[in-house]
């Protein structure tokens, strides 16, 4: 929490914050820590617990089903569970339960690649079994719904599909770097107490715009879980927008943080200012 | 709040927040504490609320209601009144209003049997004049929609039903255990002010996923207290999936937050760690 | 906030918080201070927006209108609304804009006889021009939709209407107890934060189950308000009914809260108990 | 945040609160300065996200959309976007994103004339952008739904518009005053923290209520943008409802906050009270 004693980077105006230093990219040393595969374990059952919910809803109660919920219902389902899952899990894993959440934390470098590809292989197994329970519980409407996969919807263009992605995952990947930014802890103390809620909220409304699109994906662990148990052609064929898109989203989201929101002369850069800091402290778990 | 003298089983790095004792499994002296009581009345009177609006806007706004709420309004209607009355009842009772929540946290140990077995039975009660409230009112549409019961619908085995109802407990617990959790309200400061939202938007998002299912349970008491007021049929022969599920899922949720989430090398077990500690102090009402 | 020297009514274990004195009843010099004044004006304004908005969404989107925002909407509007105005108002007036409220925390003793007089009056105004306001910008719809008045609906016995209507306000009326209830304050810290949410997300439950039975008052400023600017039989007919049943409400709440809630060996008890105290200090405005 | 020592204008009772000095009207030397430009760049962002995604929803989910979000959903998306926006920009650049809302922070003296010009200009780009982007994702849609401009609906009139945008954006502006309001942040604590979400939800409840009428529009940005991209008469024939309409209802809520809710004896005025302090410190980004 307090910086440093060898940081020498701010020297301008005193400020009531520390800028936490940036994350070392690789450390070896966290594969022996139970931190580390806790963390996986939350990220795992959270992200089961998402797919099971948003896309068991969208299958529960989609448009051949007039009785229920409606495609608002299913909105719903995907921002709320968000919001109630970060909750669960902000202290634990940092609460990621995205792949391009946790790209973008990472160029953001706030947290290390060996974290990072745990986190991200724990979210798409996640994804898998929970689409997988969809299946096992709604066998009949899971063929008639398609599975709740994401892919363009006729009538847009494999472009539009992939700029919704892309505007939809930079709303998203924006509001996580803001609900966790230094300076906003610091002095604005209301900000950070609601944090789970706004990104919760930031994925219901993407989901409000682009379900019309893509179905919205802006999670490609979302996307690939529900391809890998519907496993049908239009599921893997736009499979890619729901990768490239988010990624793409995800980085845009980092740069504009990094580089305007949190601008300083002397501000540290992204991904390719390696640090060389040999302290291993986690961003997630603190 | 602060840890007791003989406490010696952490022996790891210091933490800024102290985990509370399992509570004593049995404490006669109890029953002649008004807090007791007072709880029992409050665990009523909110699960007799909850029941009212929850079921009642379920009858009143049903399928063959075209001008009502709709599911979404029913699924916000069990949900966002759980946020309310946990928001009331938290400081009182530790805000339960269903059996499964108290089956979990006493597995937990966060009370002692005799309390969680008068919680029960208030909640039951509760939950019965629910449902007779909704009937007095309601009483051409209670006919209609059957009562607001619980029951696999057609189309879904009851493997399925049975299974979503664990899921679905599974997640709600999981939150409360989250929102309760010692570590979290010492480190995470921003986590515990939220408390009643989440765990109500746990039940809101799990009603949007499994109402097409089994017009969603997850709480024993609810489904018992209509099913006394309908006493038709199957609401009886399914009844049992509306214990065993919830039970289920609560206690995978106490598994997993103890023995997951919290495990430590020298972390306290399960029910069977009987403790003899004579601290009669009740977690409930702090 | 401290307790006064003279108070010796708690004799039991120490708290953590102090119960605030019972409001004198006639407190005269209060009506020469600008504080009772700008409450006023505030409640006025506040009942007016509420109303213009509740039954302007009702009218604006109802049963004769299938693409508007449907009965789930018009719920939300009177409760997301209520939660907007009580976070505007709770600094300065106390945040009623509800004769039932008003009554409820009279009965509390957390406010005077004359200022609770002048409150009411200015509700009943805000709501009636509220509702003009209405009718100026919806000539036809409100028309067509009866002005959005309160009234028993078709099939459901004036019983139920008032049974619905006493359950109702007893719901609200508990939850605004709860939220402003001192123990909470000073031992649950994170309960008073989101104090004005919980009081609109339970007028919000409560419509979602009592819109269907009468429209659902359990605010009779709301309900006369309407009525005064339409003037039609039914709304006349059955105005009772919406005085009468938040008033028995807001009564049994405040019972429930100073008599259960709050019990102490040597608690005071409700209006009867006269206090002599001179303190003029006013509850609303702290 | 503490009074500066020259200023003796309260000579009343002790306040435990300090109300920030009226900010100079003309600070030139803020041009330079690149917190004025980062504010003008998240400004920008923040309403092409916020016209993206609104009228983005509402093309995508509109009345001859039957599977779509609804009109409900479409009061979601503006109104929860806000929420979220403003939650993320609050600490950099105040979180106004529409014009209204600076004009009535100017009116209240809370910045400078030449960064609210700075700061309109950037909203009305953003929302340029932001409409382009939903044209050219939603390219057919936008067609059939008319662009998602705002205009008064057939069967109102022109006034019945005017004061409809008046009351909406009168209802926003004074929960914004009430949310940075000085005496609300050191007395009640609590009120804060939450000031994002009553913001956002004031826009929903607006929506609910004025979508039957106009569209909504209480952000002149917002109705603008649109109009640009759809360009066609009845967009630009109603125009100026939507400004003069936003900016009435913004000085009646700064005059209502400055005059009724902050007044106090030797209280500064609006606009006309020229201050010459020399203090150049920005509210906006504190």
């Amino acid at each position: 929490m307090a910086e440093t004693g060898q940081s020498v980077h701010i020297k301008s105006a005193p400020k009531d914050y520390s800028e936490p230093e940036p994350h070392v990219l690789w450390d070896s040393g966290e594969f022996r820590k139970w931190s580390l595969w806790r963390a996986a374990i939350v990220e795992f059952v959270a992200t089961l617990l998402f797919v099971y919910i948003g896309v068991g809803a969208a299958i529960g109660n989609g448009r051949t089903h007039p009785d229920g919920v409606g495609m608002l219902g299913v909105a719903w389902s995907f921002g709320a569970t968000i919001f109630v899952l970060v909750y669960c899990t902000a202290g634990i894993s940092g609460g990621h339960i995205n792949p391009a959440v946790t790209l973008g934390l990472l160029l953001g470098r706030k947290l290390s690649v060996n974290r990072a590809f745990i986190y991200i292989v724990a979210q798409i197994v996640g994804a898998i079994c929970g689409a997988g329970f969809v299946k096992a519980f709604q066998k009949t409407r899971f063929q008639v719904e398609g599975g709740g996969t994401n892919f363009v919807a006729e009538g847009f263009t494999s472009g539009a599909g992939l700029g919704a992605e892309i505007l939809g995952t930079f709303m998203l990947v924006y509001v996580v770097f803001s609900a966790t930014d230094a300076k906003l802890k610091a002095r604005d103390s209301h900000v950070p107490i609601l944090a789970p809620l706004p990104i919760g909220f930031a994925v219901f409304v993407v989901h409000l715009v682009t379900i019309p699109i893509t179905g919205c994906g802006i999670n490609p662990a979302r996307s690939f879980g529900s391809a890998v148990i519907w496993n049908h052609g239009k599921a893997w064929d736009d499979q890619w927008i729901f990768w490239i898109g988010p990624f793409i989203g995800a980085s845009l989201a980092a740069i504009y943080h990094q580089h305007v929101i949190r601008v300083l002369p002397d501000k540290h850069f992204l991904l390719p200012t390696l640090s060389l800091s040999t302290m291993p402290k986690a961003r997630p778990q603190s």
